[in-house]
């Protein structure tokens, strides 16, 4: 396994294996990497030749007031599990590889960035398709391997491979999850013992929106409110960011449940802000 | 020569001539061509095994009020000057096939776009780097060529080049002019016989500018007002938009003559926008 830290030498590589007829497959991530990471390497590494992981914690997509200088990091960590799947590029640039001075070109979907995550997060998504566009172009990926956990993110980026003509294949894969439901995400980090044991209420959550989506409730707002209970119980210790149902094309927020939808949670549990979500398939395409 | 719409033609074609080993030059251009655009495709047919032009009136870089609908065309004659002058093939595309349904994705470079042209169209430069950005990306040339009238375009496409990776050679080629100085613009087709008579004041405030700079004036105030002075003697039938001096990174004003600077002038003569600009070589880079 190969780590490299520059454009260049990412680029040297990946060059090399598709000129001997290699396909290659990326995970972009943020480090800090967990099971549900491990997953998406798995995946393609099954349906590629040579896989890379990137390990780059995005200035970009942090706001000013949010986590960025915090984030979790563990490289040696992140090396052994890369190294232990059977990755054979660990792309690690330094902020100032993918961002050098003078640095001024940025890509946005705004229309798909006014709801959920981009409400509370007006820049994330700039940053999201900025660094991710930045990598399929570096590393000319056939496929690249994104959780669901991050359902905006896949749909914006699966947008963005379309609209800009990429060719490669996004590949969404299943949220991995703890044994009580809890999506697994580098910042279950930040939870103390107490928070850790309610933060399972967002999964319950859903649970019970897609039970009653199953049941036959179509109306949005109903789901909402059985929702919004089930946080409500341990107020103030969660306090809800968004409980929010966007149809999966235009991410535009929907009152009935009747085409796919996307129907998603954003939670602060303490400090820490953690996203779940499930897909609900709409009576058209079942 | 070939001439296709769809962005699967495009691909297949440059992609046969890339896998044989031919080099791709390629020349956007919103069509109407004139002597400036045969220019750039000479420059670039010396320097390519194989040269693409894509012509396209690309509506995301007009702004509400400007010229989209009435923008020149006159596609037969633009195919006859590319076929004389050994085009392989030319990209015509229709908007469906640049912006499909849903279309969300976009490219800004905000730092570089909010002095010159940006000011007084504030979305032209999104335009113009997502259109620039998609035809890179599905022709993939090795080199581009790009008038230096459009000096601003220019830079912020060369940022985006180097800032996002791409892999090819940007290549700035010199104003074609009329005779008495005109830069060559699609829109002087717009002059009626008196605009067009005075429209070469926009060169000659810039030869005056130039003159003034190599007399070794250096103070920014004292040229402009020269420069002003020149376009005032046909007013109102010419009027100032900007007369702007740019230093060449970060398209920052400067005050005073000492780095490299874009000297940039935009006028409305009649109801025509005009622009013309020459770049001052710094005593640094002397």
């Amino acid at each position: 396994m190969e780590i490299v830290e520059t454009v260049a030498q990412a680029r040297a590589i990946t060059r090399a294996w598709r000129a001997q007829g290699q396909s290659v497959g990326l995970t972009p991530t943020m480090g800090y990497l967990h099971a549900g990471h491990a997953s998406l390497i798995r995946r393609a590494k099954e349906e590629n030749d040579q896989v890379v992981v990137s390990v780059f914690v995005n200035p970009t997509q942090f706001g000013p007031n949010e986590d960025l200088d915090k984030y979790p990091r563990d490289f040696a960590r992140d090396v052994d599990l890369c190294s232990s799947l059977g990755v054979g590029l660990i792309f690690h640039p330094q902020p100032e590889a993918i961002y050098p001075p003078g640095y001024a070109t940025y890509v946005e979907a705004p229309a798909l960035s006014v709801n959920l995550c981009g409400r509370s997060r007006p820049t994330h998504f700039r940053g999201v398709l900025t660094v991710v566009l930045k990598l399929f172009l570096i590393l000319e990926p056939r496929r690249a391997y994104f959780g669901l956990k991050d359902a905006q993110q896949f749909f914006i980026l699966k947008r963005m491979v379309e609209d800009l003509c990429l060719d490669l294949v996004m590949v969404p894969c299943p949220t991995v999850r703890e044994p009580d439901g809890l999506a697994l995400s580098s910042r279950n980090a930040y939870l103390s013992e107490t928070e850790r044991r309610v933060a399972p209420l967002i999964h319950q959550a859903l649970v019970r929106a897609e039970a009653m989506a199953r049941a036959g409730v179509t109306q949005v707002a109903e789901i909402k409110s059985a929702m919004a209970e089930i946080l409500e119980r341990q107020a103030p210790l969660i306090a809800k960011d968004y409980i929010e149902f966007v149809e999966t094309e235009g991410l535009t927020v929907v009152e009935e449940l009747t085409r796919d939808t996307l129907v998603a949670v954003a939670a602060y549990v303490g400090k820490t802000r953690l996203i779940d979500n499930f897909l609900w398939k709409g009576l058209d395409n079942k």
